[in-house]
Protein backbone atom coordinates (compact mmCIF):
# COMPACT_ATOMS: atom_id res chain seq x y z
CA UNK A 1 0.00 0.00 0.00
CA UNK A 2 1.31 3.75 -0.76
CA UNK A 3 0.71 6.74 0.72
CA UNK A 4 -0.58 9.73 -2.03
CA UNK A 5 -1.42 12.16 0.89
CA UNK A 6 -2.27 12.75 4.54
CA UNK A 7 -3.93 15.86 5.81
CA UNK A 8 -4.30 17.30 9.03
CA UNK A 9 -7.74 17.13 9.92
CA UNK A 10 -9.83 18.13 13.16
CA UNK A 11 -7.83 16.37 15.93
CA UNK A 12 -7.17 13.20 12.91
CA UNK A 13 -6.06 12.78 9.36
CA UNK A 14 -7.51 12.36 6.09
CA UNK A 15 -5.07 10.22 3.74
CA UNK A 16 -5.32 8.98 0.21
CA UNK A 17 -4.09 5.43 -0.73
CA UNK A 18 -3.21 3.42 -3.49
CA UNK A 19 -2.75 -0.30 -3.74
CA UNK A 20 -2.60 -3.15 -6.52
CA UNK A 21 -5.81 -4.70 -6.43
CA UNK A 22 -6.11 -8.40 -6.67
CA UNK A 23 -10.12 -9.08 -7.50
CA UNK A 24 -10.44 -6.27 -9.54
CA UNK A 25 -7.11 -6.70 -11.42
CA UNK A 26 -5.80 -3.20 -11.65
CA UNK A 27 -4.48 0.06 -9.10
CA UNK A 28 -6.95 1.22 -6.46
CA UNK A 29 -7.28 4.34 -4.90
CA UNK A 30 -9.26 4.14 -1.17
CA UNK A 31 -9.28 7.15 1.58
CA UNK A 32 -9.48 7.20 5.27
CA UNK A 33 -10.46 9.67 8.11
CA UNK A 34 -8.41 8.43 11.13
CA UNK A 35 -9.62 10.39 13.88
CA UNK A 36 -7.25 10.95 17.22
CA UNK A 37 -8.87 8.30 19.20
CA UNK A 38 -7.06 5.81 17.18
CA UNK A 39 -4.26 6.90 18.78
CA UNK A 40 -5.22 5.15 21.70
CA UNK A 41 -6.98 1.67 20.84
CA UNK A 42 -8.44 0.43 17.61
CA UNK A 43 -11.76 2.31 16.91
CA UNK A 44 -15.12 1.44 14.72
CA UNK A 45 -15.18 1.67 11.34
CA UNK A 46 -17.51 2.82 8.79
CA UNK A 47 -17.22 2.78 5.05
CA UNK A 48 -19.02 4.98 2.69
CA UNK A 49 -19.69 4.14 -0.68
CA UNK A 50 -20.31 6.69 -3.47
CA UNK A 51 -22.75 7.44 -6.08
CA UNK A 52 -22.56 7.26 -10.12
CA UNK A 53 -19.26 9.35 -11.14
CA UNK A 54 -17.79 9.87 -7.82
CA UNK A 55 -14.65 8.38 -6.49
CA UNK A 56 -12.66 7.95 -3.37
CA UNK A 57 -12.03 11.44 -2.54
CA UNK A 58 -15.95 12.63 -3.49
CA UNK A 59 -17.19 11.77 0.49
CA UNK A 60 -13.57 13.49 2.06
CA UNK A 61 -14.48 16.65 0.56
CA UNK A 62 -17.85 17.07 0.03
CA UNK A 63 -19.76 14.63 3.09
CA UNK A 64 -18.73 17.25 6.21
CA UNK A 65 -17.93 14.04 7.97
CA UNK A 66 -14.86 14.76 9.58
CA UNK A 67 -15.98 16.85 12.96
CA UNK A 68 -18.44 14.21 13.98
CA UNK A 69 -16.73 11.59 13.44
CA UNK A 70 -13.61 13.03 15.44
CA UNK A 71 -15.83 13.56 18.48
CA UNK A 72 -17.54 10.08 18.09
CA UNK A 73 -13.67 8.36 17.20
CA UNK A 74 -14.98 6.79 13.86
CA UNK A 75 -12.78 5.96 11.28
CA UNK A 76 -13.90 6.10 8.30
CA UNK A 77 -13.61 4.45 4.93
CA UNK A 78 -14.08 5.86 1.18
CA UNK A 79 -13.84 3.76 -1.48
CA UNK A 80 -14.08 4.60 -5.73
CA UNK A 81 -16.58 3.86 -7.32
CA UNK A 82 -15.36 1.04 -9.85
CA UNK A 83 -12.55 -0.58 -10.71
CA UNK A 84 -9.85 2.49 -13.06
CA UNK A 85 -7.06 2.48 -15.35
CA UNK A 86 -6.10 2.26 -18.95
CA UNK A 87 -6.91 -2.28 -19.11
CA UNK A 88 -10.35 -1.42 -17.35
CA UNK A 89 -12.98 -1.73 -19.83
CA UNK A 90 -15.14 1.86 -20.27
CA UNK A 91 -18.76 1.92 -21.45
CA UNK A 92 -18.57 2.52 -25.17
CA UNK A 93 -20.31 5.59 -25.46
CA UNK A 94 -18.74 6.30 -22.26
CA UNK A 95 -21.88 6.86 -20.56
CA UNK A 96 -21.59 8.23 -16.62
CA UNK A 97 -24.33 5.37 -15.44
CA UNK A 98 -21.98 2.53 -16.97
CA UNK A 99 -18.40 1.24 -16.36
CA UNK A 100 -15.79 3.52 -15.38
CA UNK A 101 -17.57 5.24 -12.23
CA UNK A 102 -20.23 2.62 -11.98
CA UNK A 103 -19.36 0.04 -10.31
CA UNK A 104 -22.30 -1.02 -8.78
CA UNK A 105 -20.42 -2.72 -6.07
CA UNK A 106 -21.19 -6.00 -7.31
CA UNK A 107 -19.27 -8.74 -9.32
CA UNK A 108 -19.55 -9.00 -12.74
CA UNK A 109 -20.10 -12.03 -14.41
CA UNK A 110 -20.24 -10.93 -18.14
CA UNK A 111 -17.86 -10.13 -20.68
CA UNK A 112 -15.28 -7.77 -20.62
CA UNK A 113 -16.61 -6.80 -17.32
CA UNK A 114 -16.07 -10.15 -15.57
CA UNK A 115 -12.05 -9.83 -15.50
CA UNK A 116 -12.03 -6.12 -13.68
CA UNK A 117 -15.67 -5.51 -12.26
CA UNK A 118 -15.54 -6.99 -8.78
CA UNK A 119 -16.86 -4.54 -6.20
CA UNK A 120 -18.47 -6.70 -3.71
CA UNK A 121 -15.47 -8.30 -3.18
CA UNK A 122 -12.99 -5.59 -3.38
CA UNK A 123 -15.60 -3.68 -0.36
CA UNK A 124 -16.71 -7.36 1.34
CA UNK A 125 -13.23 -9.25 1.58
CA UNK A 126 -10.47 -7.69 0.00
CA UNK A 127 -10.18 -3.70 1.18
CA UNK A 128 -11.18 -4.97 4.60
CA UNK A 129 -7.88 -7.63 4.57
CA UNK A 130 -5.88 -4.30 3.68
CA UNK A 131 -7.42 -1.79 6.37
CA UNK A 132 -7.35 -3.68 9.32
CA UNK A 133 -3.85 -4.52 8.75
CA UNK A 134 -2.76 -1.06 8.00
CA UNK A 135 -5.13 1.16 10.09
CA UNK A 136 -6.14 0.63 13.80
CA UNK A 137 -9.63 -0.12 12.85
CA UNK A 138 -11.64 -2.65 14.83
CA UNK A 139 -12.67 -5.47 12.89
CA UNK A 140 -15.80 -6.10 15.18
CA UNK A 141 -17.23 -3.12 14.62
CA UNK A 142 -18.19 -1.71 11.26
CA UNK A 143 -21.32 -0.39 9.67
CA UNK A 144 -21.96 0.72 6.10
CA UNK A 145 -23.00 3.55 4.68
CA UNK A 146 -23.69 5.03 1.08
CA UNK A 147 -25.59 7.24 -1.54
CA UNK A 148 -27.49 6.86 -4.15
CA UNK A 149 -25.65 3.56 -6.45
CA UNK A 150 -23.43 3.29 -3.40
CA UNK A 151 -26.81 3.54 -1.12
CA UNK A 152 -27.81 0.31 -3.32
CA UNK A 153 -24.02 -0.65 -2.39
CA UNK A 154 -24.95 0.13 1.06
CA UNK A 155 -27.92 -1.59 1.71
CA UNK A 156 -27.05 -5.05 -0.15
CA UNK A 157 -23.84 -5.57 0.92
CA UNK A 158 -24.97 -4.89 4.57
CA UNK A 159 -28.26 -6.93 4.73
CA UNK A 160 -26.03 -9.76 2.71
CA UNK A 161 -23.65 -9.70 5.76
CA UNK A 162 -25.01 -8.75 9.10
CA UNK A 163 -22.30 -10.54 10.87
CA UNK A 164 -19.79 -8.23 9.82
CA UNK A 165 -21.84 -4.94 8.91
CA UNK A 166 -23.59 -4.37 12.08
CA UNK A 167 -25.42 -0.71 11.82
CA UNK A 168 -26.66 -0.09 7.78
CA UNK A 169 -27.87 3.83 6.67
CA UNK A 170 -28.15 5.06 3.48
CA UNK A 171 -28.71 8.62 1.76
CA UNK A 172 -31.36 8.82 -1.25
CA UNK A 173 -30.08 4.67 -2.24
CA UNK A 174 -31.27 2.91 -5.13
CA UNK A 175 -33.61 0.55 -3.56
CA UNK A 176 -34.17 -1.68 -6.30
CA UNK A 177 -32.24 -1.79 -9.10
CA UNK A 178 -34.01 -4.12 -11.01
CA UNK A 179 -37.14 -1.83 -11.41
CA UNK A 180 -35.33 1.56 -12.46
CA UNK A 181 -33.20 2.50 -15.34
CA UNK A 182 -29.61 2.91 -13.95
CA UNK A 183 -30.29 -0.56 -12.37
CA UNK A 184 -32.32 -2.25 -15.33
CA UNK A 185 -28.49 -1.15 -17.53
CA UNK A 186 -25.98 -1.62 -15.22
CA UNK A 187 -27.53 -5.64 -14.45
CA UNK A 188 -27.77 -6.81 -17.91
CA UNK A 189 -24.63 -5.74 -19.01
CA UNK A 190 -22.49 -6.57 -16.02
CA UNK A 191 -24.62 -10.11 -15.19
CA UNK A 192 -26.89 -11.15 -18.27
CA UNK A 193 -30.26 -10.99 -18.89
CA UNK A 194 -31.47 -13.69 -16.79
CA UNK A 195 -33.04 -11.32 -13.72
CA UNK A 196 -32.43 -14.14 -11.13
CA UNK A 197 -28.96 -13.14 -11.19
CA UNK A 198 -29.68 -9.95 -10.43
CA UNK A 199 -31.85 -10.63 -6.98
CA UNK A 200 -28.21 -10.58 -5.09
CA UNK A 201 -28.01 -7.05 -5.86
CA UNK A 202 -31.54 -5.46 -5.02
CA UNK A 203 -32.02 -4.54 -1.47
CA UNK A 204 -35.59 -4.94 -1.91
CA UNK A 205 -35.07 -8.69 -3.15
CA UNK A 206 -32.93 -9.06 -0.51
CA UNK A 207 -35.21 -8.24 2.03
CA UNK A 208 -37.73 -10.26 0.63
CA UNK A 209 -35.94 -13.30 1.11
CA UNK A 210 -34.21 -12.34 4.16
CA UNK A 211 -32.53 -15.47 6.38
CA UNK A 212 -31.49 -12.68 9.59
CA UNK A 213 -33.56 -9.98 9.69
CA UNK A 214 -30.62 -6.78 11.36
CA UNK A 215 -30.73 -6.16 14.70
CA UNK A 216 -30.79 -2.55 14.42
CA UNK A 217 -32.99 -0.43 12.34
CA UNK A 218 -31.89 1.01 9.13
CA UNK A 219 -31.49 5.06 8.47
CA UNK A 220 -32.72 5.94 5.11
CA UNK A 221 -32.84 10.25 4.33
CA UNK A 222 -34.43 10.92 1.09
CA UNK A 223 -34.99 14.37 -0.20
CA UNK A 224 -38.87 15.05 -1.68
CA UNK A 225 -37.35 17.04 -4.25
CA UNK A 226 -34.57 14.55 -5.21
CA UNK A 227 -34.56 14.74 -9.04
CA UNK A 228 -34.55 10.97 -9.05
CA UNK A 229 -36.64 9.89 -6.87
CA UNK A 230 -39.48 9.16 -9.47
CA UNK A 231 -37.60 7.21 -11.73
CA UNK A 232 -34.61 5.55 -10.28
CA UNK A 233 -34.93 5.27 -6.40
CA UNK A 234 -38.05 3.34 -5.62
CA UNK A 235 -37.67 4.06 -1.50
CA UNK A 236 -41.66 3.21 -1.26
CA UNK A 237 -40.86 -0.76 -2.81
CA UNK A 238 -38.12 -1.08 -0.01
CA UNK A 239 -40.33 0.24 2.68
CA UNK A 240 -42.72 -1.91 2.08
CA UNK A 241 -40.69 -4.95 1.49
CA UNK A 242 -39.49 -4.08 5.19
CA UNK A 243 -42.73 -4.09 6.64
CA UNK A 244 -43.42 -6.89 5.15
CA UNK A 245 -40.63 -9.20 6.87
CA UNK A 246 -40.27 -7.20 9.69
CA UNK A 247 -36.67 -4.99 8.99
CA UNK A 248 -36.72 -2.41 11.15
CA UNK A 249 -36.41 0.75 9.00
CA UNK A 250 -36.37 4.70 9.65
CA UNK A 251 -37.03 5.81 6.33
CA UNK A 252 -36.90 9.75 6.46
CA UNK A 253 -38.90 12.11 4.20
CA UNK A 254 -37.29 15.73 3.81
CA UNK A 255 -39.12 18.04 1.68
CA UNK A 256 -37.05 20.13 0.05
CA UNK A 257 -34.16 18.35 -0.44
CA UNK A 258 -32.46 16.98 -3.64
CA UNK A 259 -30.06 14.59 -4.40
CA UNK A 260 -27.10 16.17 -4.27
CA UNK A 261 -24.39 16.40 -1.11
CA UNK A 262 -25.84 20.00 0.25
CA UNK A 263 -28.41 17.37 1.72
CA UNK A 264 -26.10 14.66 2.60
CA UNK A 265 -24.33 16.78 4.62
CA UNK A 266 -27.40 18.09 6.03
CA UNK A 267 -28.23 14.93 7.42
CA UNK A 268 -24.05 13.32 7.99
CA UNK A 269 -24.48 13.80 11.54
CA UNK A 270 -27.63 11.70 12.05
CA UNK A 271 -26.12 8.94 10.17
CA UNK A 272 -22.75 9.10 11.98
CA UNK A 273 -24.45 8.96 15.42
CA UNK A 274 -26.81 6.53 14.14
CA UNK A 275 -23.54 4.21 13.22
CA UNK A 276 -21.84 5.28 16.70
CA UNK A 277 -24.78 4.27 18.85
CA UNK A 278 -25.18 0.88 17.30
CA UNK A 279 -21.25 0.01 17.29
CA UNK A 280 -20.95 1.16 20.93
CA UNK A 281 -23.73 -0.68 22.11
CA UNK B 1 -29.53 38.79 -11.87
CA UNK B 2 -30.27 34.59 -12.96
CA UNK B 3 -30.74 31.47 -11.03
CA UNK B 4 -28.69 29.24 -11.98
CA UNK B 5 -30.00 26.42 -9.11
CA UNK B 6 -31.03 26.30 -5.85
CA UNK B 7 -30.68 23.17 -3.11
CA UNK B 8 -31.91 23.02 0.39
CA UNK B 9 -28.45 22.85 3.13
CA UNK B 10 -29.56 22.52 6.60
CA UNK B 11 -32.32 25.01 7.47
CA UNK B 12 -31.93 26.93 4.19
CA UNK B 13 -29.98 27.24 0.67
CA UNK B 14 -27.47 27.50 -1.18
CA UNK B 15 -28.20 29.03 -3.97
CA UNK B 16 -25.24 29.89 -7.46
CA UNK B 17 -26.31 33.24 -9.63
CA UNK B 18 -25.01 34.79 -12.35
CA UNK B 19 -25.31 38.58 -13.73
CA UNK B 20 -23.68 41.13 -16.42
CA UNK B 21 -21.06 42.40 -14.37
CA UNK B 22 -20.29 46.17 -15.35
CA UNK B 23 -17.13 46.61 -13.68
CA UNK B 24 -15.53 43.89 -14.96
CA UNK B 25 -17.34 43.10 -18.93
CA UNK B 26 -18.64 40.63 -18.48
CA UNK B 27 -20.95 37.75 -16.39
CA UNK B 28 -20.15 36.78 -12.95
CA UNK B 29 -21.23 34.05 -10.83
CA UNK B 30 -21.86 33.81 -7.07
CA UNK B 31 -23.28 31.70 -4.17
CA UNK B 32 -25.20 32.64 -1.30
CA UNK B 33 -26.31 30.98 1.80
CA UNK B 34 -28.98 31.86 2.94
CA UNK B 35 -29.74 30.80 5.89
CA UNK B 36 -33.32 30.03 7.80
CA UNK B 37 -33.10 33.07 9.96
CA UNK B 38 -33.32 35.55 6.46
CA UNK B 39 -37.15 34.63 6.35
CA UNK B 40 -37.54 36.77 9.55
CA UNK B 41 -35.55 39.58 9.37
CA UNK B 42 -32.02 40.89 7.63
CA UNK B 43 -29.08 38.70 8.89
CA UNK B 44 -25.05 39.91 8.67
CA UNK B 45 -23.52 38.91 5.94
CA UNK B 46 -19.81 37.54 5.63
CA UNK B 47 -17.98 37.54 2.16
CA UNK B 48 -15.38 35.08 1.73
CA UNK B 49 -12.94 35.01 -1.36
CA UNK B 50 -11.09 32.26 -2.54
CA UNK B 51 -7.83 30.97 -3.20
CA UNK B 52 -5.88 30.46 -6.53
CA UNK B 53 -7.78 28.64 -9.53
CA UNK B 54 -10.64 28.34 -7.31
CA UNK B 55 -14.54 29.49 -8.12
CA UNK B 56 -17.73 30.61 -6.18
CA UNK B 57 -18.40 26.93 -6.00
CA UNK B 58 -15.45 25.95 -3.93
CA UNK B 59 -16.62 26.99 -0.24
CA UNK B 60 -19.71 26.07 -0.80
CA UNK B 61 -18.81 22.66 -1.34
CA UNK B 62 -15.94 22.34 0.94
CA UNK B 63 -15.85 24.92 3.12
CA UNK B 64 -18.29 22.96 5.49
CA UNK B 65 -19.82 26.55 6.71
CA UNK B 66 -23.14 26.23 6.19
CA UNK B 67 -24.00 24.20 9.97
CA UNK B 68 -23.01 26.87 11.57
CA UNK B 69 -23.97 29.83 9.28
CA UNK B 70 -27.07 28.08 9.78
CA UNK B 71 -27.05 28.18 13.70
CA UNK B 72 -25.42 31.93 13.75
CA UNK B 73 -27.82 33.36 11.31
CA UNK B 74 -25.00 34.21 8.97
CA UNK B 75 -25.38 35.00 5.33
CA UNK B 76 -22.23 33.71 2.83
CA UNK B 77 -21.59 34.85 0.04
CA UNK B 78 -18.97 33.30 -2.07
CA UNK B 79 -17.29 35.53 -5.65
CA UNK B 80 -15.18 34.08 -8.09
CA UNK B 81 -11.87 34.34 -8.21
CA UNK B 82 -11.48 36.32 -11.85
CA UNK B 83 -13.83 37.75 -14.42
CA UNK B 84 -14.57 34.78 -16.82
CA UNK B 85 -15.70 34.61 -20.53
CA UNK B 86 -14.00 34.50 -24.32
CA UNK B 87 -13.25 37.66 -24.18
CA UNK B 88 -11.41 38.11 -21.05
CA UNK B 89 -7.74 37.63 -21.59
CA UNK B 90 -5.67 34.73 -19.86
CA UNK B 91 -1.96 34.50 -19.12
CA UNK B 92 -0.24 33.83 -22.02
CA UNK B 93 0.95 30.22 -20.41
CA UNK B 94 -2.28 29.91 -18.70
CA UNK B 95 -0.23 30.09 -15.17
CA UNK B 96 -2.67 28.78 -12.55
CA UNK B 97 -1.80 31.71 -10.78
CA UNK B 98 -2.10 34.30 -13.45
CA UNK B 99 -5.12 35.58 -14.97
CA UNK B 100 -8.23 33.29 -14.75
CA UNK B 101 -8.85 31.92 -11.51
CA UNK B 102 -6.38 34.61 -10.48
CA UNK B 103 -7.71 38.26 -10.24
CA UNK B 104 -6.34 39.33 -6.64
CA UNK B 105 -8.72 41.18 -6.18
CA UNK B 106 -7.38 44.31 -7.30
CA UNK B 107 -7.86 46.52 -10.48
CA UNK B 108 -5.87 46.03 -13.15
CA UNK B 109 -4.21 49.04 -14.86
CA UNK B 110 -2.20 47.75 -17.50
CA UNK B 111 -3.00 46.20 -20.83
CA UNK B 112 -4.55 43.39 -21.69
CA UNK B 113 -6.16 43.61 -17.94
CA UNK B 114 -7.59 46.51 -17.48
CA UNK B 115 -10.59 46.01 -19.25
CA UNK B 116 -11.72 43.35 -17.02
CA UNK B 117 -10.03 42.76 -14.06
CA UNK B 118 -11.35 44.61 -11.20
CA UNK B 119 -12.42 42.13 -8.75
CA UNK B 120 -11.94 45.34 -6.01
CA UNK B 121 -14.46 46.82 -7.10
CA UNK B 122 -16.71 44.25 -7.98
CA UNK B 123 -16.33 43.20 -4.31
CA UNK B 124 -16.68 46.08 -2.83
CA UNK B 125 -19.54 47.72 -5.16
CA UNK B 126 -20.84 46.37 -7.77
CA UNK B 127 -21.84 42.92 -5.93
CA UNK B 128 -22.87 44.26 -2.79
CA UNK B 129 -25.25 46.83 -4.58
CA UNK B 130 -27.13 43.56 -6.14
CA UNK B 131 -26.61 41.14 -3.15
CA UNK B 132 -28.94 43.80 -0.67
CA UNK B 133 -31.24 44.15 -3.91
CA UNK B 134 -31.81 40.73 -4.05
CA UNK B 135 -31.03 39.13 -0.66
CA UNK B 136 -32.46 39.32 2.92
CA UNK B 137 -28.98 40.83 4.41
CA UNK B 138 -28.22 43.40 6.29
CA UNK B 139 -25.72 45.96 5.08
CA UNK B 140 -24.60 47.63 8.25
CA UNK B 141 -23.54 44.00 9.54
CA UNK B 142 -20.86 42.80 6.98
CA UNK B 143 -17.50 40.80 7.73
CA UNK B 144 -15.28 39.41 5.45
CA UNK B 145 -12.72 36.71 5.41
CA UNK B 146 -10.87 34.44 2.63
CA UNK B 147 -8.26 31.93 1.28
CA UNK B 148 -4.79 32.58 0.79
CA UNK B 149 -4.79 35.02 -2.33
CA UNK B 150 -8.33 35.57 -0.81
CA UNK B 151 -6.98 35.71 2.27
CA UNK B 152 -5.34 38.58 0.91
CA UNK B 153 -8.49 40.28 -0.40
CA UNK B 154 -10.10 40.18 2.43
CA UNK B 155 -7.03 41.45 4.77
CA UNK B 156 -6.79 44.56 2.10
CA UNK B 157 -10.51 45.43 1.27
CA UNK B 158 -11.08 44.74 5.14
CA UNK B 159 -8.40 47.05 6.70
CA UNK B 160 -9.16 49.45 3.69
CA UNK B 161 -12.79 49.44 4.16
CA UNK B 162 -13.51 49.75 8.01
CA UNK B 163 -16.62 50.93 7.90
CA UNK B 164 -18.19 48.38 5.74
CA UNK B 165 -16.28 45.51 6.99
CA UNK B 166 -16.34 44.88 10.46
CA UNK B 167 -15.20 41.63 10.99
CA UNK B 168 -12.29 40.39 9.16
CA UNK B 169 -10.23 36.62 8.91
CA UNK B 170 -8.41 34.75 6.93
CA UNK B 171 -7.49 31.29 6.44
CA UNK B 172 -3.25 30.95 5.09
CA UNK B 173 -3.46 34.34 3.69
CA UNK B 174 -0.56 36.38 1.31
CA UNK B 175 0.47 38.59 3.92
CA UNK B 176 2.69 40.48 1.67
CA UNK B 177 2.54 40.01 -1.97
CA UNK B 178 5.46 42.67 -2.75
CA UNK B 179 7.52 40.20 -0.62
CA UNK B 180 6.69 37.12 -2.38
CA UNK B 181 6.55 35.26 -5.98
CA UNK B 182 2.79 35.13 -6.07
CA UNK B 183 2.77 38.59 -5.61
CA UNK B 184 5.39 39.89 -7.30
CA UNK B 185 3.96 37.82 -10.60
CA UNK B 186 0.69 39.46 -10.60
CA UNK B 187 1.47 42.86 -9.54
CA UNK B 188 3.83 43.45 -12.43
CA UNK B 189 1.35 42.29 -14.41
CA UNK B 190 -1.54 43.84 -12.64
CA UNK B 191 -0.58 47.04 -12.29
CA UNK B 192 2.88 47.78 -13.85
CA UNK B 193 6.60 47.95 -12.58
CA UNK B 194 6.02 50.55 -10.47
CA UNK B 195 5.99 49.52 -7.13
CA UNK B 196 4.15 52.24 -5.25
CA UNK B 197 1.25 51.13 -6.55
CA UNK B 198 1.39 47.66 -5.36
CA UNK B 199 1.07 48.96 -1.41
CA UNK B 200 -2.73 49.57 -2.02
CA UNK B 201 -2.77 45.85 -2.31
CA UNK B 202 -0.46 44.69 0.38
CA UNK B 203 -2.06 43.67 3.79
CA UNK B 204 1.60 44.07 5.47
CA UNK B 205 2.04 47.96 3.81
CA UNK B 206 -2.04 48.96 4.20
CA UNK B 207 -1.56 48.21 8.05
CA UNK B 208 1.90 50.17 7.41
CA UNK B 209 0.05 53.07 6.67
CA UNK B 210 -3.17 52.54 8.53
CA UNK B 211 -5.72 55.57 9.07
CA UNK B 212 -7.84 53.94 10.57
CA UNK B 213 -6.73 51.05 12.75
CA UNK B 214 -9.96 48.01 13.22
CA UNK B 215 -12.19 48.37 16.25
CA UNK B 216 -12.26 44.76 16.51
CA UNK B 217 -9.29 42.10 16.27
CA UNK B 218 -8.70 40.12 13.40
CA UNK B 219 -8.61 36.22 13.31
CA UNK B 220 -5.68 34.77 10.96
CA UNK B 221 -5.35 30.90 11.07
CA UNK B 222 -1.86 29.45 9.55
CA UNK B 223 -1.01 25.71 9.65
CA UNK B 224 2.64 25.06 9.81
CA UNK B 225 2.65 22.35 7.65
CA UNK B 226 1.54 24.44 4.86
CA UNK B 227 3.56 23.80 1.81
CA UNK B 228 3.23 27.22 1.18
CA UNK B 229 4.26 29.02 4.02
CA UNK B 230 8.15 29.26 3.63
CA UNK B 231 7.70 31.12 0.64
CA UNK B 232 4.55 33.18 -0.69
CA UNK B 233 2.59 33.78 2.59
CA UNK B 234 4.49 35.77 5.16
CA UNK B 235 2.38 36.04 8.33
CA UNK B 236 5.58 36.96 10.39
CA UNK B 237 5.27 40.51 8.49
CA UNK B 238 2.68 41.13 8.84
CA UNK B 239 2.00 40.15 12.28
CA UNK B 240 5.17 42.97 13.21
CA UNK B 241 3.54 44.85 11.33
CA UNK B 242 0.41 45.10 12.93
CA UNK B 243 2.49 44.79 16.88
CA UNK B 244 4.04 48.36 15.47
CA UNK B 245 1.15 49.66 14.37
CA UNK B 246 -1.23 48.82 17.56
CA UNK B 247 -3.91 46.53 14.99
CA UNK B 248 -5.21 43.68 16.99
CA UNK B 249 -4.15 40.49 15.57
CA UNK B 250 -5.08 36.65 16.75
CA UNK B 251 -2.59 35.17 14.50
CA UNK B 252 -2.83 31.08 14.94
CA UNK B 253 -0.33 28.72 14.04
CA UNK B 254 -1.15 24.97 13.81
CA UNK B 255 1.64 22.13 14.22
CA UNK B 256 0.88 19.92 11.14
CA UNK B 257 -1.97 21.75 9.62
CA UNK B 258 -1.20 22.11 5.42
CA UNK B 259 -3.03 24.66 2.63
CA UNK B 260 -5.98 23.07 1.97
CA UNK B 261 -9.62 22.50 2.43
CA UNK B 262 -9.38 20.22 5.45
CA UNK B 263 -7.27 22.65 6.89
CA UNK B 264 -9.76 25.10 6.24
CA UNK B 265 -13.04 23.24 7.02
CA UNK B 266 -11.71 22.49 10.64
CA UNK B 267 -11.22 25.82 11.81
CA UNK B 268 -14.25 27.32 9.74
CA UNK B 269 -16.44 27.20 12.69
CA UNK B 270 -14.18 29.95 14.60
CA UNK B 271 -14.04 32.33 12.00
CA UNK B 272 -17.93 32.39 11.74
CA UNK B 273 -18.17 32.70 15.50
CA UNK B 274 -15.91 35.60 15.36
CA UNK B 275 -17.58 37.21 12.65
CA UNK B 276 -20.86 36.71 14.61
CA UNK B 277 -19.52 37.70 18.24
CA UNK B 278 -18.50 41.51 16.20
CA UNK B 279 -21.19 41.77 14.36
CA UNK B 280 -23.65 41.34 17.13
CA UNK B 281 -22.21 43.15 19.49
Amino acid sequence: METISEHACYGGKVGFYRHESRVNSCRMQFSVFTPSQAKKAPVPVITYLAGLTCTEETFMVKGGAQRVADELGLMLVAVDTSPRGESVPDDAQQAYDMGLGAGFYLNATQAPWNHHYHMYDYVTRELPALLFNEFRGDPTRQGIFGHSMGGHGALTIGLRNPQVYRSISAFAPICSPMNCPWGHKALAYYLGEDQDAWRDYDATEIVKNLHEVPKHALLVDQGMADQFLATELNPDLFEAACEARGVKLELRRHDGFDHGYYFISTFMEDHLRHHARILSA
